[in-house]
């Protein structure tokens, strides 16, 4: 085998290439080929399969009596702004030791990461062990069709564990790995107070598309972020001890997140504990965007027709996208907002969060502390959203997410890139959770 | 001379031709040029001034003890959105009787009409009235060196009254003149919360400059329209008799203004005289523009590290702008919104309104009766801004808006335009002002 980082940047840099953004159909199907293909090369066999929007790729193979089921997704984030680009964000670029590049961490790195491993394992120990990938690549856009691909091929997906998509280490160097993932529930307000623009001399009489959205924005969420939608809490599920175990075992790492952010303070002044608390088990709201009128330099005075934002919740167990948004939308009735156009973005995603107590999760520790040598950190749920529900409802098995990334990865952002040196020991720390896994050592 | 119309459609293509947006300092020096060339035309001296921003066109003219002034400008509001357009803003298209295209009403359209006016007088009647203009090229982004180039000029500009920018029909077709405008204050509020973009989970902890601003702008209305910034209404003049018969006297088209511009009801609930009152004497906040973080197709999570609003307040007499400003900015601190930049637009216009008991109102009507056949209406004021105050304050004459537009002109909007026939009768209807007042006929 060719030296083990060079091989991965190879693969990684194919990868990137390809403009896989799936919130604009873009480069779908030639990423999804790209993805088999490194996946053949393996030795898996390898189904390409149409019919859950995007293609989704599933492969299995090699040996054993137990199996590990890999989760990833090929799709990126679209690179806007681009401006804030230091590299073609579709162009794999090192610097100072780091990759750059839309997908190189989220999740493009990640997936090279477990092929790296998996070719290592058997470069080793002279077989291929008995795995099984799902890489969908619409998982960017809330996976729509991802839990009727789930329980459609439930039955080739058993496995006893699941690797999700992504991982890496926290601020402090130290690995972690993370047991859930929040929900999410993806809307649209539009506001349109008039057939076309006027002059801003009519906003005297005339209402304001952005002050309706500004009032309605206002009254979804309090000064420390705390959702104000009468019912949004009510199935929110207590933590368990295992998990409140977790959360206090978790170091607090919030002043250096602070200033890597830039941020003045958390919502609320949150820390410790309960800045973890609060950013990996409560449920929040976020505006991805707001939009309306005049954008560009200097004043242009107008009172423009229509305007929207996009605003995302991140659920936790168990509370239902479908029903949040049925009390947004009775909250926004009962504040007097009969006008402003509600529409869900996306099918929304379930919070999925495995038993922290199953034995899996205690042989990734221990994997991860050899590679690292330190103890490793193990989130109960991360803030993010995924498709995990569907794995953990059809498959009755554990999700564990570790990989490559860190908190400065930019992910989503403009150069979101990975630390070379951050790949070379998550691919090998994955490596390891196979070997104890498959050989027992 | 050619048929008049052909002359002024000519005039008015070539000056519409020219981009003369001075929101992006574009097309102002050959714009300047056109207007000074088409008023040597008529005969007139004519200087273009440098030095105070966008050139000034000041000419001056023709016989006779007193004196009449015309302020027009010659920039225009920038022409997006450019995809609502119907055909190229800056090229005048003739389309069922009216003329199209980015300043074909404001203002270039009125100051073709004068034009032709005196071009008029001067074939009918042998000789030029002695008039004089100041067109400037800054009044779209503030007149920000108006006030000093009137007060440098002020000894030059002497006149009985001045004729303003614009005018028309109202939507029954009677003309209407007008004797003040409000003020104007255009503000930019910037929030940033983090030095860059972060994935939108972490909107449970990091603040969101987007609720920040929503909650700013939700502060500073009430559902009715009224400012709720602490001293706001302090300074507001109380209406004169004469200016509240003025009021009184509008013949109520709410309900027609209402169905142009497709709204569900005016803010308040307000029709008849109180519609008058509130659009054209009240002091009002608009939002022009609110932007930040995604703004493509589809679902992109993400939690933006900043985003701005533009917004304007339009004033009333005796309001200032500096100290709405100041107001603003202590009713921000007041509210907990210190994270808050807040940035003036432009220099600020005051509010002016002229006397309406001078005898060249009354002159005005008549001859506005005399050309459309209907009683004119004279509103005490605009709902709309302009550099009004320095005239009135420097030359101590009073100043009368009267023009060729209509209710549906599109006035800063796509599709600007105006109605050939408007045309021609706001023409004459200055023709007649300048013989009544030059002729005593």
């Amino acid at each position: 085998m060719r030296p083990f980082l060079d091989q991965a940047r190879d693969l990684l840099a194919r990868l990137v290439a390809i403009p896989t953004v799936s919130a604009e159909g873009r480069g779908l199907e030639e990423g999804a080929r790209a993805v088999a293909e490194s996946l053949e090369a393996l030795g898996l066999r390898v189904e390409v399969v149409f019919g859950y929007g995007a293609p989704v790729v599933f492969a299995e193979g090699g040996e054993g009596e137990k199996r590990l089921l890999f989760y990833n997704h090929y799709d990126v984030q679209p690179p806007d702004p681009l401006e804030l680009w230091e590299s073609d964000p579709f162009r794999l670029e090192e610097r100072q030791g780091a990759w750059y590049g839309r997908g190189s961490s989220d999740d493009k790195g990640e997936f090279v990461a477990r092929v790296m491993a998996l070719a290592l394992f058997k470069e080793a120990h002279g077989f291929l062990p008995r795995v099984a990938f799902v890489v969908e690549g619409e998982e960017e856009v809330g996976s729509p069709h991802l839990e009727s691909f789930v329980a459609s091929f439930a039955d080739r997906l058993r496995a006893e564990a699941i690797f999700w998509e992504s991982g890496g280490v926290d601020a402090q160097d130290r690995p972690v790995a993370y047991a859930g993932l929040k929900g999410i529930l993806a809307v649209q307000l539009r506001a349109k107070t008039a057939a076309y623009d006027l002059h801003s001399s009519y906003g005297a009489v005339v209402e304001n598309p952005l002050y309706r959205l500004s009032r309605a924005l206002a009254s979804l969420r309090s000064e420390e972020g705390r959702v104000l939608i009468p019912g949004f809490y009510d199935r929110v599920r207590p933590l368990t001890p295992a998990e409140q175990e977790a959360l206090e075992g978790i170091p607090d790492e919030s002043e250096a997140l602070r200033r890597a952010f830039g941020v003045q303070g958390f919502l609320g002044g949150v820390q410790g504990a309960e800045f973890y608390k609060k950013l990996l088990t409560e449920p929040c709201l976020n505006i991805n965007g707001l939009h309306g009128g005049y954008q560009g330099a200097g004043s242009k005075t107008v009172l423009p027709a229509s305007a929207f934002a996009k605003l995302d919740f991140r659920l936790v167990p168990d509370q239902e996208p479908e029903e949040v948004l049925t009390l947004l939308k009775r909250h926004l009735e009962a504040q007097g907002f009969h006008d402003l156009e509600v529409v869900p973005l996306e099918a929304g995603e379930r919070p999925a969060r495995s038993d922290l107590t199953h034995p899996f999760f205690a042989l990734v520790r221990r994997a991860l502390e050899e590679v690292y040598g330190v103890k490793p950190i193990l989130y109960p749920n991360m803030a993010g959203s995924g498709p995990m529900h569907p794995f953990l409802h059809h498959l009755k098995a554990p999700a564990v997410g570790l990989g490559v990334g860190y908190p400065g990865s930019r992910v989503h952002s403009p150069n979101e890139h990975i630390r070379v040196r951050d790949f070379e020991r998550g691919s090998l720390a994955i490596l390891r959770v196979l070997e104890r896994f498959f050989l027992g050592r």
